[in-house]
């Protein structure tokens, strides 16, 4: 897993000037912050350059949220291309100067990125327009003994938090599928609160291939299943795991339920039988993660 | 916990005519059903009855999906009003005749309940309106060794998944706080995925008044937090546990984390330190559930 957390960029000052049409529209923008912090009305300030339409512009995505936008922000391998913020959201993340960061910035009020956004998005006053970051191949795997593998799981909201867990409980990577994957999105980016920069995501071709090489690489891959014929923690054995999740009502696939090692379950003593696919991804991974630590299973 | 797996109602028959102008009603929605059975137009099918407006009428709330609703048809607490539902979902919930139901059912077509339920909702072809359940008092909590408690914690998406992993993992109740609580809705419902029906909702007026009188009846109370002195698995010391939980962000108030006996950690080796709130609901849940259990902590 890569660790960008001391890598911080855009938050030191990167200055010179050349003259150029672009250096006085962001020179305008200095004046425009200097004169708004300074409590008089600004002057000329600029429209926002993010306009609203359908969407961020061709091949880019929009992210938001001050956890979502200080990640990217400390992750050299996110190019950004602009930002909207408010005073209050540039404070919070410690933007001292919009002209000292490496790509065009622009002092916003809430309302401004509402408009983009919709209302719903918790924005906390941040938008950057940015590339998404490009999934690797399963041969740039790095060393890691804890993957997750998501079986066409989609979901946004269920991904980003899934990618959370992921990172909070030590994962080295998320693998999905190239078709019926997740695309990253703001929503997903969001419910992430920050953990896509901080974990490679994996796309493969065929899934049923993938799991084979991972056996290959030493990994367990293990299926959850709610039919399963063992509890998961019983069904440990390697010293690295791979947990295959499917979508939820669909389950693993039937390739996948095929191939690999073992199909298990939690333990869920209740009336109901069933998690949303986050939540089983929490569970699992956490166990896992405490297992391959050397904690005797519970 | 209450199960009513094996109390259905709604399936059998309730036949019986008086021949009122309601009665004649429902013999023409039969005969309308009957003639799409049998591949003729429909006769004088009758608008669905429940009109798109703002949303369900007073005091009630629209449940929608086949897991929601065939749990709210099992659930003889729960006070259904109308229903509107696909010929494809009535039997997927094994509805034979609507007519025999023991509230007004109308067939519609998927694009009627979109209408209603905005195109986003997976809806399933199926809607009731129906009453909310009635949240209970902390005295008329049943036996049970394993709580949760929730100190505001308000999104739907996120209480819908925690009652589902609540019921999952044995938890005889979700205590909420009267102010700042979930309010039951079509998208609460939703993400439970027919939870809400098989664990007691209880609201009190005061959580720490609350949380004194979990400690007299023997629970003992762990708060959540990621800064907490101990890895919860290491706090555990009672026959009975109750889980705290506050929202994402602010994690719980200033007097929740003194009136708590134990404030605890889940174990994050990884570069974020926080999850989804209803991620670590179901991993505190499961943990403390298999501890209650008899297995030792891992």
């Amino acid at each position: 897993m890569v660790d960008h957390k001391d890598k911080r960029r855009g938050t030191k000052a990167e200055g010179g000037s050349t003259g150029s049409p672009k250096d006085s529209h962001y020179a305008r923008l200095r004046r425009a912050h200097r004169d708004e912090k300074a409590g008089g009305a600004p002057q000329h300030r600029p429209r926002p350059r993010i306009e609203p339409g359908d969407g961020p512009a061709d091949g880019l995505v929009w992210l938001y949220g001050l956890h979502t936008v200080r990640a990217a922000l400390d992750n050299p391998a996110r190019k950004i291309k602009k930002m909207l913020v408010t005073r209050n959201a540039a404070e919070r993340l410690a933007i001292a100067d919009l002209s000292a960061l490496p790509f065009p910035a622009e002092l916003a009020e809430p309302r401004d990125i509402d408009r983009l956004t919709g209302s719903d998005a918790v924005h906390q006053g941040v938008l950057i327009e940015a590339e998404p970051l490009r999934p690797k191949r399963l041969d740039a795997l790095g060393e890691t003994n804890l993957l997750l593998v998501l079986d066409q799981v989609t979901d946004p909201h269920n991904v980003g938090a899934i990618l959370r867990s992921a990172v909070a409980f030590g994962a080295g990577a998320l693998i999905t599928t190239a078709r019926h994957s997740p695309t990253e999105s703001g929503v997903l980016a969001k419910s992430a609160s920050g953990a896509l920069e901080h974990i490679d995501h994996i796309e493969v071709r065929n899934l049923a291939e993938a799991l084979g090489e991972l056996h290959h690489a030493g990994f367990q891959t293990i299926g959850l299943d709610s039919e399963g014929p063992a509890e998961l923690e019983k069904t440990f054995s390697g010293k690295k795991i791979a947990l295959v999740l499917g979508a939820e009502g669909k389950g693993l696939r039937q390739k996948t339920r095929e191939t690999v090692n073992a199909l298990a379950r939690l333990d869920m003593p209740g009336a109901i039988r069933s998690l949303n696919v986050s939540n089983a991804a929490a569970v699992s991974l956490y166990v896992a993660g405490k297992w391959l630590r050397g904690s005797p299973p519970p």
